[in-house]
């Protein structure tokens, strides 16, 4: 069975990978437009190739960095499986291809789209739609490839090669694996943090010289920074979305994976007549099986995007909503019948007598995404009162709809953070068939919430279509402006753009959305992360040891070396305060090594469990501890100073990063506006046409800034983790990232609306509403546009990756926060 | 000795409202001015008389219908003390009056200040600073009062007037004192928010048409919007700023109590040859001993701010400091002597051989109130370098300065929260010894951390003195303005103006700190609010049982009925697991009120502990249940999917507070720039002097705006604790509260340092600098200044109010919660 499942997933990613290059195949040989339209899309282009060549130089040596350190974590210190360094470099590879493809495509589309809309609206969205799938299908094959490989290698080819006596545990197996995501997470940090930098200081240094100083018309080719505008949208919005996106898909994947594992770790939950393992595989392969029904799906959805020649732009919406509502129905249906013949039926958790009610938790997390990305594009979209209202208060000036565009940003976090808890709440609730007392459960409803955030994502290969065919269009239209075509080719192309925002806003929905379910699900998967890192310093311990017995290797652990075999156990603070334990257990000094405690301490039960022999308490298994034991142990209740201390540190991250991003842009900007404004000063003909502006150094500014500014917030994403962790132990780690999700997820739909907000309520003056475009309104408008540019496409979005690279390096560095940490070392 | 710091405080509050009175005699004595500087500062103190008037109406009517629903609670439901909503009442009554002494004295010193600044700077100083100080005093003064009072009510009156056996237990004088703080909160929030939205709504219009549009002066008589403008410094800075740190104080010395009292609950904690109740009643006193001292401390400090008649601005500012110094200082050595005398010493926690380490806690405030406040002015004042350069953001327009300025407000915030992180951290280590790890000394680990809040706000009395005189400072400079005073007049009470702006920097960080700490000793008195609960409830229900025996209540509560006893006991979950208690305990349902268990199901153990019978595991009194364990009994780690909600929740509602209020001021200032246009239009010769303006009509739109608009916000904090403890029980409301702490933490300080740094990047250009006043950097400077408004006078200080009053309402309706949830009724 589990072969099967991993054969279709193979088959399905593969499908995936065939047709985005079929798509991209037919794109190829659609009609690229005229000679100066060939030509203005090299420029972009090259302007492109050239950040993502430079970029991916810097990215490359941080990656190797930090493969070494995590090298030296893994061979030196044993803290980590060997495999974690080389896949922490392919996940960041395979992330960074994913987007290297998305631009190679987009540019390649956009003239062609372009060159479509001369024929008409729906060869237009058919060239661009059909070009954004591209990228949807690419990222979600390369991800259903990329764990399905790593699982093939750690389960089949490592203990074929090495002997079955060396093969890895399951919990083993997905703890690695999930701290593969790492390399992923990393790289999307990167590519939205650079590619959000570089896109909006081009854009807001266009803006403010060429719009508002010398009124040029948006993508006027007398604009110098024009190419650089429209390389930004390549490389932030496509390239920077693709790695994201593979990031969220491969996490939601990886993470169901682990709580699958961790739920049926406990003996009494597996189903009578199953074996352990047996379980556990299945839930294990759940994720990847609902994933690969997704691209099947999407496929359909894919093509279900279709319409007469004459299409009005109302029925072209009607026909993307009805290939994602075609997806979200098939995929329903599929995960009922795929739950059903994987899931392991636990007792009381059944529903219609027989399926398990995880296959509910799958809808939940698509109606949640849905939910929220109808939410967005109702507070975005200037077809509906909030955003025309905030536009009418651009007629009071700048500052009242700055005041509007902040309030309504803030007051729309309300919906998302309801769906969100709403959505936890069933999908946990449907997987423990309602029982949310039972603690014993508890594994099990975070597996459905899990779950749920692998079916809010699964059908991505079609809503990442709709979000990424946006940028193409908006560069179609940058095309025709330059190419000076015809009147008719940009309302076409500003049409598909403008239905691209529309459905972009759900894509932004279910990504969003899934983030807070991966990260809940991954604060889960940090515990079992630090079990792992418990069972490898059992083992380190004991190579150093030559004779069997019971040894202190921390306050609250100590490892029992019985010949080869090293098995670790958790003495909990409850009792390793009983006085009776002064002299036998907490006087026991362990500085030193691992002290070895007196004979006769530890006595074995009638059934195997080893206690302390003067009162009786029972010593707890690593192995078998749960969830909930783990949380004792490290007392992660929120009166735990501790805790408090991560949870403010958590919320300061998001402030901080949200500062850091913000100002990278706001210095990059002023660069670009002292170049703009140099070029057309020095030589002002550029203004009338007569000369041809310098596109390449707004091109290598941007670059350059962002290269430069985007080291310092990753950064923090990365050390920030390894510091709470080595200062404040497991409990901090956990305040740090639940502060981090809940704060980072309000910043991050408040910056996300606010910005959508006046990006539209501008478009709405543009399109001639309340005294149209040149207007005092417009004028005001403009301006919340601007300061709304880094708010959605640079600090929000790179908020979602922040708070799961906090997780990811948290599981990843578990092993060494368990060991070194000041509490482990009995000084905090 | 109990009696004695009784006295002492009582005589200390008396001392503060004689000194306050006599400082309100000096200035009432001083010369006035002119005819029309006394017409001007009529007209001022008229419209903040009718506003206040207006606003107490509003206010007493939601009182009285609040205290109706408490009634119920106490006299039908009997979860509360009796004394609650009286308590309530009066809590209200006094922070009320607060504001009110406070807006009487600035009304009738801003005149006086423009007066005697015509003699010399000194003189103005004098005037200004002295009737800052009866605020100060009065808050102080009003504030301890009103805490002893209960006390002896509580402690001495009714045990006299009812007998000694209904006398009350230190446990649950010092839970209904707390509650007695909501009355305050509730007040506070109403005077923040009302008073924010009346005085923001004038500036932005006043600012918007006059200053922008017509190009009027500051505080220009021509302006309809000036007198309300005027009056809007008065309700907003100084009556509402009166009622935020009456509740402040009283909040931190009723916390701070509460812990004393909860830890040296526990017997062994109580020191050798002192009786329990000696032990609580000594750390119940020691913040009142504080608060007393620090009365004292003020007043010598008060005195110490003079200087010579030629001072100039800097030695102004230098004997300002001079005198928050002196007090600090003086605060430091009577705490000392003050912990050394009264607090019960912990073996493990003394330093120099006898004094406890709680002494540090008390510095510990003290400088971390002083850092934030040096770290505020830093960000924000514009004689340091970042908000220079923001200034110099603006000369490329209105967008860069936003995005500038909020980039700035979201890095300000690492300072404050690592400063809150360290003081939380080393008050808890000083208290405790240094022994983080023992968890038998957690409680007094918190007690130390809320003593550190009262430390921070012991010099309340001088410190918002500095806060308060810069609004009369401010409205003289106005009065000066229309009284159309020499230029030196006005130059001189900008000086005072600007000199307050950076003592007020000082002040704010007092109050912003203390918030952070106080509510964190709130969340563990939130506990004891629990216990208080469940006491109550076991007494609730024995008076509907007959007989004695052991009644189950809940599904993780019983009651031991012996006699005239009844004694709760709590079964904690993991108890209540095993499948041996299943019938006798899992099973019994208590749908149908009290159910008794069967004989023989608990038995008594040779320490008259009872324990069941079947599995010797013991029941756990609530009068005796530690916070740890507490915490374990509802779950409350971040595992726990309803603590997570209650983050998230926490978090949003931080936002969605925000969005209410910014939007509230954002319509208000809508209404205003109408009205001004009209009177504008309708008789231009306003413009010109020649006509005067209705000054009455622009009163009486802020005025019903803000009443109409402060309703919403306030609920939120009111209503969602309730909500959340209803639905999700303990675990979700401390999960609330921690993620309001945090959130609105950040985001308070990031919107009061971005709106301050705005203020004064603004001034800066005002002061001459980068092409000065009418400069296009200036007027891109206006627009952030505007944006600033709303995000440091109404919600960034309003949400500091929330967070407390959330926790307060928390801790008075955990009765409700802890008998009514759906976690109680076995339902979720």
């Amino acid at each position: 069975m589990i072969l099967m499942v991993w054969l279709a997933a193979v088959a399905a990613s593969l499908l995936a990978l065939a047709w985005a290059f079929r798509f991209y195949r037919q794109m190829m040989e659609a009609d690229e437009g005229t000679e100066l339209m060939k030509e203005i899309a090299t420029h972009v282009r090259e302007g492109a190739d050239a950040y993502l060549s430079q970029q991916n130089r810097l990215v490359t040596i941080t990656f190797l960095v930090l493969a070494v350190l995590l090298g030296i974590a893994s061979y030196y210190l044993h803290l980590l499986n060997g495999f974690v360094p080389i896949a922490f470099l392919t996940g960041g590879l395979f992330s960074g291809l994913c987007g290297w493809f998305g631009m190679k495509t987009a540019t390649q589309a956009s003239s062609r789209t372009a060159a479509a809309a001369r024929v008409s609206l729906n060869q237009g969205l058919q060239v661009a739609f059909r070009s954004g799938a591209v990228m949807g299908l690419t990222v979600v094959g390369m991800g259903l490839l990329y764990v399905t490989i790593w699982f093939a290698i750690l389960y089949w080819a490592w203990p074929a090669l090495m002997g079955a006596e060396r093969a890895y545990s399951l919990e083993q197996i997905s703890v690695a694996m999930l701290s593969f995501g790492m390399g992923a997470s990393a790289q999307a940090l990167f590519a939205r943090v650079g590619g959000g930098i570089f896109t909006k200081a081009a854009d807001v240094g266009a803006d403010l010289v060429g719009k508002v100083e010398e009124s040029m018309n948006e993508d006027s080719p007398n604009n110098p920074a024009t190419i650089a505008d429209n390389v930004g949208d390549n490389v932030g919005d496509v390239a920077g979305m693709g790695a994201d996106l593979y990031e969220s898909y491969c996490g939601s994947i990886l993470a169901a994976a682990a709580l699958g594992v961790a739920a049926f770790a406990a003996p009494q939950m597996v189903p009578e007549g199953m074996e352990g393992t047996e379980a556990q595989l299945a839930t294990m392969m759940l994720p990847l099986a609902i994933a690969a029904a997704g691209i099947i799906a999407s496929i359909i959805g894919i093509y279900a995007v279709r319409t007469g020649e004459d299409a009005s732009q109302k029925s072209l919406l009607k026909a993307l909503s009805r290939g994602i509502n075609l997806a979200a129905v098939l995929m329903i249906l599929m995960a009922m019948g795929l739950v059903y013949w994987l899931m392991p039926l636990v007792p009381g958790t059944e529903y219609f007598g027989g399926l398990s009610g995880v296959a509910f938790s799958v809808i939940v997390g698509l109606a949640a995404g849905w939910l929220i990305g109808k939410w967005t594009e109702y507070v975005t979209s200037d077809e509906y009162k909030p955003t025309q209202r905030l536009a009418k208060q651009a007629e009071t000036g700048p500052a009242t709809i700055i005041i509007g565009g902040i309030a309504d940003g803030m007051m729309s976090v309300w919906v998302p953070v309801i769906v969100v808890c709403v959505a936890m709440t069933a999908s946990f609730g449907f997987a423990t068939g309602g029982q949310f007392g039972d603690i014993s459960l508890f594994s099990l409803g975070l597996y459905g919430v899990g779950i749920a955030a692998v079916g809010m994502l699964s059908t991505l290969g079609i809503t990442l279509a709709t979000d990424a065919y946006g940028p193409i269009a908006d560069n179609a239209g940058g095309n025709a402006e330059m190419a000076r075509l015809e009147e008719t080719v940009r309302a076409r192309t500003d049409a598909l753009d403008s239905l691209g925002n529309t459905t972009a806003a759900t894509g932004k929905g279910f990504a969003i959305g899934s983030a807070a379910l991966t990260a809940l699900a991954l604060l889960a998967a940090y515990v079992e992360g630090v079990r792992d890192g418990f069972e490898r310093w059992g083992v380190a311990a004991v190579q150093t040891i030559d004779t069997d017995g019971f040894y202190k290797l921390s306050p609250g652990f100590m490892v029992h070396r019985d010949g080869d075999n090293a098995t670790g156990y958790l003495v909990q603070p409850m009792i390793a305060r009983d006085p009776l334990l002064t002299e036998s257990w907490r006087d026991v000094s362990f500085s030193d090594g691992p002290a070895k405690l007196s004979e006769g301490v530890i006595a074995a039960g009638e059934n195997g469990q080893f206690h302390f022999a003067v009162n009786g308490d029972a010593l707890l298994p690593v192995a078998s501890a749960t969830l909930q034991e783990f949380t004792y142990f490290y007392d992660t209740t929120l009166m735990n100073p501790k805790v408090l201390i991560g949870l403010f540190l958590g919320a300061m991250a998001t402030f901080v990063f949200c500062a850091m991003t913000m100002k990278a842009v706001g210095n990059a900007a002023e660069k670009m506006v002292v170049e703009v404004r140099r070029q057309l000063t020095e030589n002002p003909k550029i203004k009338t046409g007569e000369a041809k502006p310098d596109y390449k150094r707004p091109i290598q500014i941007s670059t350059s800034e962002a290269q430069r500014q985007m080291l310092m917030p990753s950064l923090l994403g990365l050390a920030l983790p390894v510091f709470v962790g080595l200062l404040l132990g497991v409990g901090g780690v956990l305040g740090l990232l639940a502060g981090c999700l809940t704060s980072g997820f309000c910043v991050a739909i408040f910056m996300a609306n606010a910005g959508g907000s006046w990006d539209n309520a501008k478009k709405y003056y543009e399109s001639g509403h309340l005294g149209g475009k040149g207007s005092p309104g417009h004028k005001a408008a403009v301006v919340g546009d601007t300061v709304g540019d880094p708010f959605k496409d640079t600090s929000g979005p790179s908020l979602n990756i922040l708070i799961k690279l906090m997780s990811m390096v948290s599981v990843v560095v578990a092993g060494l926060v368990v060991r070194y940490s000041l509490h482990s070392l009995g000084l905090f």
